[in-house]
């Protein structure tokens, strides 16, 4: 029998609700405040949804006792997981321009969930992650996502690097963002399906993933601080993507 | 006689230091591992600048024990706020293009500290701020800001609208980040004097401050996510005016 998963937070369960994530049970701590229109929302759609609900004491919410539960927490089935390989050619089929992310020994949950959040929002088609991120995938980077992990597909793949010859292979652009580089992030043409490398929060991208890459990325920094946020550079390029392929496609969000 | 502050992190303290902040003392934990090159540079600047250091046991880490502290800390006064009435004429005298931040009930102190990390790393001049933000200004948001706090001046205002108002007298376009618009942030001309403001996580920005702004910035979402964090909302507006104003200005940094 699989793990079951704990999804905490309001946002997050109404995101798992509206994915049609099968939820067992909710619960809600005794003597919540209830004003706040998105907890209406979660009550309106558990209640449509047929799912059951609990009222239980502060105590039950021990383990959840440093995170930002907002006094409700749901319990639900693991995060699926996909290939790529079987993902792209549904993705060509759908006639999308692939926008994928690769996450290269990113180490903090905090990223990883904002950088599926903010992916969500730019309109990235899948994430790939290495096999052994499977301890992230939980609570709280559905937490930190704002629940976006319930919108976007994750990708496990074993060997990465045979991942990237495959996307190669396949037509897609791979993209690495990195300070080793003297091309800014706006002058490369991310008109066609690319995948965008970001990597580990201190050393970077492996040498062997920016070997094979296509262009690599650099965002500068004035004032001497070593480089941006892994999150918010993954927020910079993905936004000009959107903004390159907007003035070219002239598609309406 | 005012409050001490505690930095803890190796580079928020190579930040301070090289920052010419007066470090009183510097804790480091007992049975240390010291190989990494960062730590190496931080005991050559403590050297350099006569800083005494002591090595004391886990114990004294303990009101540091949630906090990713790497085994050292370091005391110091509290950081240097300003006013923006007086820093402005400075940055023209300076020759700047001035390029300001206000803050508007940002409430997460991660937030904070990650949007000043942003800020200086695409040239922000100063960072405006309410009086009532004194709590955030300490060791997390340092931890957070990767030591960017020393490299950027924070202003504490009491009136926001009221500076508000005074910048937009000085010639400053005010420019707000908001979902309330149709305006796309790249449509937006960036090549002036510009303060962009931000607002509170889950409500905005204040209606009244709205009002007065001469432009409305969105940065869409295709998935149906609410929108972005504001710290990667921040980096996505800040890079795209580094990106124009490059074009325009051919400064190389």
């Amino acid at each position: 029998m699989k793990k079951l998963e704990i999804v905490y937070g309001i946002h997050p369960l109404i995101e798992a609700i509206m994915a049609k994530k099968t939820i067992k049970k909710l619960f809600f701590q005794k003597g919540l405040r209830q004003g706040s229109s998105a907890y209406k929302k979660l009550i309106n759609l558990s209640k449509k949804e047929h799912i059951s609900t609990q009222t239980v004491s502060k105590q039950k919410f021990y383990q959840l006792k440093n995170k930002n539960h907002q006094g409700v927490f749901g319990i639900t089935y693991p995060i699926e997981t996909f290939h790529i390989e079987n993902l792209l050619p549904l993705f060509y089929k759908k006639g999308k321009n692939p926008l994928l992310i690769i996450l290269d020994r990113i180490t903090d949950v905090r990223n990883f969930g904002s950088i599926i959040r903010t992916s969500a929002c730019a309109g990235v088609d899948a994430i790939i992650i290495p096999k052994k991120y499977t301890s992230m995938i939980g609570s709280d980077a559905i937490k930190t996502s704002s629940g976006a992990l319930f919108k976007i597909p994750i990708c496990q793949e074993k060997n990465i690097l045979n991942t990237i010859k495959f996307l190669t292979n396949s037509g897609l652009k791979i993209v690495s963002a990195t300070e080793k580089s003297n091309i800014y992030w706006y002058n490369i043409d991310f008109s066609g399906p690319t995948a965008l490398i970001l990597g580990n929060e201190e050393k970077g991208i492996s040498s062997k993933y920016l070997k094979i890459s296509y262009e690599k990325a650099k965002i500068p920094s004035i004032k001497g601080i070593s480089s941006l946020n892994v999150s918010v550079a993954c927020g910079v390029i993905l936004y000009e993507i959107f903004r390159q392929r907007k003035y070219q496609s002239k598609i309406h969000f």
